[in-house]
């Protein structure tokens, strides 16, 4: 089952304490895609502009990701140049200069508009909502946003709200949209305006899904070394829809793999620069990551072994 | 099967978002027993002073923690308090007064030397030391720290640590005493120096067990209100230990569902001031605690459901 994604395709400058990359993939629609394709095909929607090696996409399409709604606009592509300090918790935005991406309002090709799985990226809400308008009947839409919408665009990421099943946000934002310090609370406010499930990442501390009835929580893989955490959040919501698209479940007990299967994507993807990773890895991998996770977290509630 | 444990016997002042108390029981060692002696009896070495309100510890004693290893000085008691701002995250010590438990020399009494489990609470590792050498032949000793002994008696420490079994520290503590940024490098770092077990705990984003060969995450329970979260790291530590101690199992399987009893008794103390939530709860009430975590983590590998 394929999955449409709208987002950014940017190129992204790092710098980490462990080495530095200039103009490699990046944003949020690559992120989500070269990690969803281990998955499901995908369907891009996004924006670049004529200064973009496109040549780097080939990898994306090779891997199942669908171009045809990549738009080539005149004008200079979206960058991101940005820095992480020795704990790798923050990064520190050093330039942002969206370029076409400022202009971009997204069109859908009719041939994605029968798409069962929708994910939309982090862009202005008025857009996401306009791209839900767009497609057919999704079976399933999910949507993350960042603080900068929460700002600016409340109302309208509100009313995007009531349209999506699943929304994805990090601690600080969910705190910031629901002006709700716990968690919890935080979580079942969202809950009150329309999705039935918010999932919460924190980053290097995991991720909690919350439903209206019922919590479930995966930690973030204990990796020894963090090399660019740049795109978890977007690998983890690919590993996360992909999941539920390849399998056509969203049931309960595979909406918790799926979120695993985001943590094992995050859990990669911060393996190396930009998607290096996420292209050299194999299901196998990904399975004995899922795997890995299942036995950090386990253990028997009564006595034995 | 008892616990003998050594710490600190405080009266503690606290303020939080919602509410106040002054001068109510506090200090590792208390904190420790509460919690452990829901699972086995606990033999508490301390001191108080002349000062000290002592039939506020009985409630303790009611709960079989013997106190015939607490010493009464004469001087004013161990006195903290502090503040907790609107997240909870970190207090603010306000005011710390020492009094007697600046000259505490922890003597064991006989009755308590063969004790068979040793919880060394947060005091000069020189005295942690001390304790051992006093006690006979103790089949699981496990200790704790903190960041003012991690600086000023670094080499005390190391060497303690090569006569203990497990221990237990908060995240930026293992950074400091190992330098290492990264939690996986710092856990083995110390496992090279002693201990065979490594217990990090990292507060609201839960905790890692690691040994030599795994590692075991469990998260905090994400509680709707958290009340006043001091004392959360010693009733993890009695909730642990506790859970050892009364199965006399240390299985690999046993210190998995150990740290989750942990975590609960974690997750109880923090719902109230003090030790008054320990004091309230049954051992169903545990039990119920600890399945809610089996939930809140539980999910199947493979397809199904």
């Amino acid at each position: 089952m394929s999955i449409l994604v709208v987002g950014s395709v940017a190129l992204d400058s790092v710098e980490t304490p462990f080495g530095k990359a200039d103009d490699v993939l990046g944003g949020s629609a690559v992120y989500f895609s070269a990690s969803a394709s281990h998955q499901t095909p995908v369907q891009l929607v996004g924006v670049v502009g004529d200064d973009f090696p496109v040549e780097k996409l080939e990898a994306l399409s090779a891997r199942g990701v669908d171009l045809a709604g990549l738009e080539h606009a005149s004008g200079p592509s979206f960058r991101w140049r940005g820095r992480y300090r020795h704990d790798l918790n923050s990064a520190e935005t050093l330039e942002t200069r969206l370029g076409v991406f400022s202009h971009f309002r997204p069109k859908i090709p009719d041939q994605f508009k029968s798409a069962e799985y929708v994910f939309l990226g982090n862009i202005d809400p008025r857009l996401q909502l306009d791209v839900l308008q767009q497609v057919a009947k999704p079976k399933l839409v999910a949507c993350d946003t960042m603080n900068f919408w929460i700002e600016s665009r409340r109302e309208d990421l509100l009313a995007l709200l009531e349209h999506v099943h699943i929304i994805t946000v990090n601690d600080a934002e969910a705190r910031q949209l629901t002006e709700c310090a716990n968690l919890v609370k935080a979580a079942r406010w969202i809950l009150e305006r329309g999705p039935h499930t918010v999932i919460i990442k924190k980053g290097e501390h995991g991720a909690f899904m919350f439903t209206s009835d019922s919590i479930f929580f995966a930690p973030a893989y204990p990796l020894e070394s963090v090399f660019d955490p740049t795109g978890a959040g977007d690998s983890f919501a690919g590993g996360f829809i992909g999941y539920l698209a390849r399998t056509g479940n969203t049931s309960k007990a595979s909406l918790r793999r799926a979120v695993v299967h985001g943590s094992a994507m995050g859990s990669f993807v911060v393996e190396g620069f930009s998607v290096t990773r996420l292209l050299e890895i194999s299901r196998a991998d990904i399975d004995a990551r899922v795997a890995d996770f299942h036995e950090l977290v386990s253990f028997d509630k009564t006595l034995g072994g």
